[in-house]
Parts: C-alpha cells; sequence; structure tokens
C-alpha cells in the first residue's frame, strides 16, 4: 500500500541527482497550477524563526521579461568582456559558458523569471544588529526555499537554473517591479521546458568534501 | 517498469512536505555509510560558477562536541535573556522555542553535529569585489546543499534541523577546528534519529508569497 503511494511520485534522490542546471529552455507557457505546486513545494522549506520572510514574483509578462533581459545581457557582457574565457579552460566549463551566455542573450524566451525575495532584516534576529548573523538569517532562509523549487521544477520536468548577476542591477529591478525597500533579490530563477534533457550531475568525490572530526581529517 | 524504479525510495513531495525541524534527538549513533550518502546527496545541489566551493565537517567526538554546545548554549541564553517571550506569543511559536532551548541545552547529545561550510570569496566573481553579488553567489551555493542535506536526512529518517547562531562565534569554532581563514560556517546542522515523529510542516498559503508580474499583484 505504502508502494502505491511512493510510486506516484519521482523519489527524492532520483530527483536530487539529476537536477541539473537547465539553460536552454523552450518558450512554451508553464500552466499555473505547476507554477503554483512549484512555490508551494519551495516554502515548505524551513525559515529563521519560521517567520517566513520571504516572496516570490513570476515573471510572465512581456514587456517585463525584456526588461530583466536587457540589464541582464549588458551585465553578462561586462562581467565576460572583464574577465574573458582563460586560456586552458576544461571544455566542461566551456560548454557551461556557452549555455550561460545562450541563457543571458535569450532570457526573455523563458516562459516565467521567478524572482525569489527575502525580508533583508531577519525579523528573530533584527534587535542584535549583526551583520554575519543577520545574512547567515535571511539567506539561510532563502535559499534552501530556492533548492525545494528547483527539485520541484525537475520532479515536474520544467528547467530551471539559479542565478545570481542581476544583484549587479538590484536597485533598477526593485524599482521596476515595485519591491519594497526591506526587500532583497537573493535569486532569479528563469524556468521553462527544457530544449535538451535532464541528467546525472557530476561533481568531486564526496570524500574530498567530508572531514571527520576536524579540518582536514579524512580519517573516519 | 519505471513504477519499480520510483517505489524504492520516498517520493519527493512527500519528503518536502515533511521536512520539519527535528529538536529532540536519540543520542544512537548514525551510520558511516548514511553519513556519507547525506553529504553526497548534499552535493549534488548547484554551486556558483559549478565551482564546489564547500566543505562539511561532521562532529562526531565527544569532547568537540561539547565545545560547541557550551558555546551554542551560552549564546542561546545570552539572546533570550536580552530578547525574553514577547507577550501573546502563538501557542505553536512558543513550543518551537521550547525545543530550540532543548536543542540548545543538548546540543552535544546528538550524535553528529554537522558544519556545513563555504568558501568566503566566490571562485568565479572574485576580481568583482562586489560584497553583494558575492554573498549571492556563497549562500546560493552552500544553503542550497543544507536544503538537500535536510531533505536526504528525512528520506533516511534522521533528523535534523538548520542552525546558524553559531555566527555569533564563528572565530573561536575555526579556530577549535581549524578551519582555514577563507571558509565561513554557513550552518551547523545536529542530525540525529528523533525521539517525536516526522509530521507535515505549516506554512501560510501559497496564495500570500506568489505575487504575479510586479510586486503585489496577486491577481495571475
Amino acid at each position: 500500500m505504502a508502494e502505491s503511494v511512493q510510486s506516484a511520485e519521482p523519489g527524492i534522490f532520483e530527483i536530487m541527482y539529476s537536477t541539473r542546471a537547465m539553460r536552454r529552455l523552450k518558450p512554451d507557457p508553464i500552466p499555473e497550477e505547476t507554477l503554483k505546486k512549484i512555490v508551494d513545494a519551495g516554502i515548505r522549506a524551513p525559515s529563521g524563526g519560521n517567520m517566513q520572510d520571504w516572496a516570490f514574483i513570476l515573471v510572465r509578462d512581456t514587456e517585463r521579461k525584456r526588461f530583466i533581459r536587457d540589464y541582464y545581457w549588458n551585465t553578462w557582457q561586462k562581467i565576460m568582456g572583464e574577465r574573458g574565457i582563460p586560456d586552458g579552460m576544461p571544455p566542461s566549463q566551456q560548454r557551461m559558458l556557452g549555455a550561460a551566455a545562450h541563457l543571458a542573450a535569450h532570457l526573455d524566451d523563458a516562459p516565467v523569471l521567478l524572482l525569489a525575495c527575502a525580508k533583508k532584516e531577519s525579523t528573530p534576529l533584527a534587535e542584535m544588529k549583526n551583520e554575519r548573523a543577520n545574512a547567515a538569517v535571511i539567506h539561510g532562509t532563502i535559499y534552501p526555499a530556492v533548492q525545494n523549487i528547483l527539485l520541484a521544477c525537475r520532479a515536474l520536468g520544467v528547467g530551471a537554473t539559479l542565478t545570481t548577476i542581476h544583484c549587479l542591477f538590484e536597485e533598477e529591478l526593485k524599482k521596476k517591479f515595485n519591491i519594497p525597500d526591506d526587500m532583497e533579490v537573493s535569486a532569479l530563477i528563469p524556468m521553462g521546458y527544457p530544449q535538451g534533457n535532464f541528467g546525472p550531475v557530476s561533481r568531486a568525490p564526496v570524500e574530498e568534501v567530508i572531514h571527520w572530526d576536524m579540518w582536514d581529517n579524512r580519517q573516519s
């Protein structure tokens, strides 16, 4: 019986292991119920003091998507122009950069641009005025929700990517979308049905990132 | 056929909807293979420029857990002493505070304290020296991994909670655990088999957090 319940939806590890950044998206619209389901999964994440100080703007309007695209593309070109592509960059990284450039140039083709917003000053720690602790609370609130959103997208066949370049034009973005002063735009997530296929993500072996009891101790 | 594959592991939405902060933990050890599986799920999360600039310290040693507990408990008491419990706090929030106080006092009873660390300066944006963009990259890297860790814990029956109070004694923590200067400790996650049961998380309705096309527009 439990089995029939579980088989109705994709498995958690299967999804986590194949939630790849999808940067080439089809313009086909995403049904509203799907969008709501995705955000509803997002807000199951924990939040500092369970205050749920977050907001999610779903941008579908063509003119508004173009506004974001123009700033994003200009910013992208500026960053890349200043940095260039280093000699000897591994092919996998070159492919990633190519896909990221494609996304930047075609951002307004995505049917939805999601802006994940967080309250700048954490409610539970407001009186402490400690910047480091505040950042940990608000970013420890919004980015777990963002990860749930990416996983829910994947589970529902929607391609998505976490991007943060908009931080470099955040004030213009906030003005255009009427976002209150006390909120930050923490992530910009283009969403759409993918042109390519979902597939496994590649990572360094887990043994390289686990330290036992203290830094650099690899003996468990 | 696909069905039999999927039914072998719990469903993604089922897990996201029941990943509650578990603050009352049994001291029973967590098998090493389970710990590795949890961190391995963590590193499936995206990272800025796919740089994977993260590290995970799994603290099982009694003396080291006590060290963390003493700082954590002192910090907790200081925060609570300064703030106190506001009049008219809703019962659900009072229960949460009670459980959080229990956790603070008994932190060293958890079989594992996980320290999730991130590189302070994002590699992809290092030359830009833009603090806001840097914070978005590094926190948009480590907290999605933390969320995958919380979900993997839940899927494997391990209770866990995302905490950030350690930010207030981060330097002492880094010194004790020999953590390099260029890393921050982004989250402290006590892990253990739960005394209570997993259950649904309660949240404000999704309609309250979705804005269509611009801030405060609730008409889709």
